[in-house]
């Protein structure tokens, strides 16, 4: 087992890197914190490169780590736990996961939701939660969507991504190939053609596009919908956020009655 | 019309102090960006004590300030807007507003929610604009809940605190209240008593309690409540973030059909 005392050491600095988005493509690897991140990780068979902890999570967790592979454990200082950490207190324990292969052996069956130009990183990860708890079979991001793999995606989604396929493609190629599987495809928009969404039938399989926080859904992509539907609102306010909306959408499809 | 040019301004070193709670109860003050939510705590007939505004915001929204009275008016330099600005790009205008004074006669019908200690900025204000598009009547936040001024809140409410009564006041004389009217209190709980949210029947007024994001609601207002109800996770997560399980029930409560 290796240990790591200071934050000048090489492999922290560049685990460190893994911080900014280019460096998380260029090596393939992200961050999580916390055991319970981990562990979700682990559930999922995600590769785990490196455990990295201090002496808190060395008492908190010594029986998990006891369990793990040895040469992938680092115990850490403080300072450098502290020094990868984005949390306010970090809790005692990092991991670095390998990114998952691109998978083509995805089979779009049952609810897709289509995520186009979601830029805000708790809406996308609340948005993965939330299909997750409701159901549905995965989530697409397409082009201008939020980065999955920054801190604050990560602990919004509570370990959702290893639950269900999230997968970046433009949104182009992926409503074609629903088209193609005579899957109905549904956008949301307020406007006189669209319908309020208990009206819309349940199905086993369906594709729903939410969009950006300010323009909503890209025109082309409205155009390509099925059916475009709409949430009442009945009081003052002029619109629901974009991740209240797609949740109350997700259960409506879902809905056994 | 004032114009302040220092950031070391005597006043401007007062109203810095407003992005904290303390003081904002102290003067019974807090600031909004933006010409939007100036502009809706205008229609709602708020106290607007000042508009501070740069030369943008001069250029950009001139009709508006000119039908302003002018004594409420301060024209401030680009570093002063700045120093007030909690908003990485501040847009050119700022107002002063008084707080409500605390109602004694609003009415307790129709649809309400009752928050118990829930901590995040960002849930408190979505919650609160979701309440309000959804058609409920007002919102209670309990001990625990966060101040609802802040500069977060204040961004995601998106000015539905304008729209619908926010009030401040401990959970236990509520309940009390909504008892003895003989309004139906449901809580939130994943447990064998708890029924799920669909076979709730809809009635004109009910009260909904919402939990903690991580202890979920006190067991001494569970206790209290007329039905506990629960949403089906199908997926593999383990909860749903508490304003998107907020916002599936309220949309269910205030639902037609």
């Amino acid at each position: 087992m290796k240990e790591i005392l200071s934050t000048k050491n090489a492999m922290i600095k560049e685990l460190k890197k893994l911080h900014k988005k280019k460096y998380r493509e260029e090596k393939q690897q992200y961050i999580i914190e916390g055991f319970h991140l981990i562990e979700e990780a682990e559930k999922a068979n995600a590769q785990i490169d490196w455990v990295l902890f201090n002496q808190r999570g060395r008492t908190e967790w010594s029986d998990w780590l006891d369990e793990q592979p040895q040469e992938r454990l680092i115990q850490v200082s403080y300072e450098v736990l502290e020094s990868l950490s984005e949390l306010p207190t970090p809790q005692g324990m990092i991991a670095i996961i390998r990114m998952p292969e691109l998978e083509n052996t995805i089979q779009f069956s049952g609810g897709w939701l289509l995520l186009d130009n979601v830029q805000d990183p708790g809406n996308v990860g609340t948005m993965i939660r939330t299909a997750d708890a409701a159901g549905l079979s995965g989530v697409i991001l397409g082009e201008g969507c939020s980065d999955i793999y920054n801190t604050k995606v990560l602990r919004a989604m509570q370990g959702s991504n290893y639950h269900l396929p999230v997968i970046f493609k433009p949104l182009d190629n992926i409503i074609d190939m629903f088209k193609k599987l005579k899957i109905p495809i549904y956008g949301t928009e307020l406007n006189p053609e669209a319908i309020i969404y208990q009206k819309i039938p349940r199905t086993k399989n369906y594709a729903l596009i939410m969009g950006n926080e300010g323009q909503g859904i890209s025109p082309r992509f409205l155009e390509e919908t099925d059916q475009n539907i709409y949430i009442p609102i009945k009081g003052a306010a002029e619109s629901l956020n974009v991740a209240i909306a797609a949740g109350i959408l997700m259960y409506h499809f879902e809905s056994d009655n």
